[in-house]
């Protein structure tokens, strides 16, 4: 008997878990040896990170067992680190074994950005996992446990620098201007020496949102005491806190940076041509010149064509990618030549502010206030449908609708 | 009309809250202008501190508004820090404000006792104030945030050191190793990683107490992981763990300093002569040579006559010498002489150890297990009742007497 051919994911985020969910439903199994490999054994939705990492859902929430979603008698799991990948062999190399494919697929997602600022990865916490949320969690706890037994008050345990506006972060800012009464309640802490800073290098926050719905947004985190500061860049980060371009220091002992993400290194590593980590691929998901390997999610690089600029690379993005993906994979395990090109086809973008209030558009319909929250909502179910179908809503999706 | 003799009562603790309260309800203050002191605006149970600190308890159940229990119109209430004493103007000097006094009630409390051994109190938390412990619970759930956002774990994290297998020190360890395995799922970290050492300079655990208390004391500790090392000084606190006398380090963030109190320096820096920062007090509790100021609490040496030692520093005690103390001072406001001895009268002592366990001697009888247990809430709710009554029982009391 012939040996089926060797299907291996690398990563569990949106792309690499909505692509397994596919081939599972579609019995690919029958026809390919399929590995799935992710460093915890666990996926989560790394769009709703900003909320377990300000305190206001918890992180439980805003995960889910792989093999809750994923038949592991039809696809292998391996729960392992990811350490390099050799193009040439055909193999993989993870922390503690090696994997052999004929089919790769990359989906390994991102790193912060730094641009090149000095002190990011020593001094800022980033919104980019279960574990760095729970973290931001409970320093923001500890920094108001701090105040109230230091003898010389230090204001800056108060002081709370959120690094870039633009989607994560104000999303961040969002929850986090939410959760700060009951933060100031239980340590004793009066609200007004708590002090909440966006910085943004651009000349406006949400950069490329609509202008209306920008001004929505800053006005309400503005009421709910955020200071912006737009047009101001950042020089470095430092233990204490930020030094901005124009010379002003701001002390702070909790800096979360949200300007970006970046591919993960280990494809430039394997040899790929990237752009700020990430590969161009072609209308198919193949990276060029290379049949055998596939790359979705914030390691892939789309082209708009209308702006002829980059697509963010957004959730919505990478399930429409591990759809062609899925179906791609099904045509060569069936012999098929012709493959699927990627159609993105953005429906609507939305971004929760906290509590009731979001901003977005969805088509050509801009929406704020409860009726944007509660379309939020409706696109964080619609994930969880996609993946485990009405179980898989009613165990995490959000269905408080009106509260 | 003559001026009301003033009544200056320093530190809303067991003892200066029990004054004030015993005063009200006797309308002492027809004769007397009465002002309670306190740094907060709070009175806390320290006996119940090892709770809120291991999280197993919320510290607002161990605290209550001074002017829910206090009518302000009766005593004046003045939230301020006391910086020092000038017994010959016979005034007290607060932070903010100055005030002189006829009568002297001290129950200024405690800070730890560290026997010379240096980096106490620059790298040990102590169970000391609803401040203290709330620090203490935050830095836990800190510690295990961060183990898995190491690259390279570092077990110190998840090693937890308690100075003192005293008192405090034991019930700290019960509290503690009842939360650690839902700290361990929250954290998501195996919980044969967290290391518990509990360190005590003396040749057993609770000096003093029934051993066969101890011993099931110690069994059930080491049952939940505890490693013990009995007559083990420690040399230094370190930033980076202990330094024990035999040459042994322990590698720990988190080091909780139980060995025992000393009086507050404020006393004697009055001038009074202490004994570990404690004033051995006439019988009726009034300080040697000064008719007018009383002692009492944590600041008050009563040596027991049967042992010729002192009584340790107890609620238990400080409730007494508070009863004794306001019968005094109404004594002196109706013009008597004679005034009242203290008679210390210890009805018991139990030792709660996390969930249903606990080790306890009342009156001649040994308890141990659950029996233990619902006697501790016996003598927490006790207290309440004396305070406020059945309604404060109602409101803050340990009601959960089967579970």
């Amino acid at each position: 008997m012939e040996r089926k051919p060797r299907i291996v994911i690398l990563g569990a985020g949106y792309g690499g878990m909505v692509t397994a969910s596919r081939l599972q439903k579609a019995n690919a199994h029958r026809n390919a040896e399929i590995t799935l490999v992710n460093k915890h054994n666990y996926h989560y939705q790394t769009t709703w990170l900003h909320e377990p990492a300000a305190g206001t859902l918890h992180h439980d929430r805003t995960r889910m067992l792989i093999d809750s979603v994923i038949d592991t008698n039809k696809i292998n799991f391996i729960k392992d680190d990811v350490t390099s990948i050799d193009r040439e062999q055909k193999k993989v190399q993870l922390a503690n074994r090696e994997l052999e494919y004929d089919y790769l697929v990359i989906g390994l997602g991102s790193i912060p950005e730094t641009f090149g600022i000095p002190g990011v990865y020593e001094h800022a916490f980033s919104i980019r996992s279960v574990n760095s949320v729970r973290l931001i969690r409970e320093h923001i706890e500890y920094m108001f446990a701090n105040y109230n037994n230091e003898e010389e008050k230090t204001e800056d345990y108060l002081t709370f620098v959120v690094a870039g506006a633009g989607f994560t972060g104000m999303e961040f800012l969002g929850e986090l201007t939410e959760r700060i009464p009951a933060l100031c309640q239980e340590y004793d802490i009066d609200r007004e020496k708590v002090k909440v800073y966006s910085i943004e290098a651009a000349p406006t926050a949400l950069p490329g949102f609509d202008d209306e719905l920008v001004e929505y947004g800053v006005s309400l985190l503005e009421s709910r005491g955020v200071e912006f500061k737009i047009s101001t860049p950042i020089k470095e980060v430092r233990e204490d806190g930020v030094l901005l371009d124009n010379g002003e220091e701001i002390k702070s002992q909790t800096v979360v940076w949200t300007t970006g993400v970046r591919g993960n290194p280990i494809v430039e590593e394997a040899g790929f041509e990237t752009m700020r980590g990430r590969v161009k691929v072609e209308d198919d998901l193949r990276a060029p010149g290379h049949d055998d390997v596939f790359i979705i999610g914030d390691c892939a690089l789309i082209i708009n064509e209308e702006t002829n600029r980059p697509y963010p690379p957004t959730a919505q993005i990478a399930i429409q990618q591990a759809n062609v993906l899925a179906e791609n994979l099904q045509a060569i395990l069936s012999g098929k030549d012709e493959l699927k090109s990627l159609e993105p086809d953005i429906k609507g973008t939305v971004a929760s502010l906290g509590g009731k209030e979001a901003i977005g558009v969805v088509g050509s319909k801009k929406l704020f206030g409860t009726q944007a929250s509660a379309m939020k909502k409706v696109i964080d179910n619609r994930y969880l449908y996609i993946l485990g179908g009405v179980p898989l809503v009613f165990k995490k999706g959000k269905l408080n609708f009106f509260s």
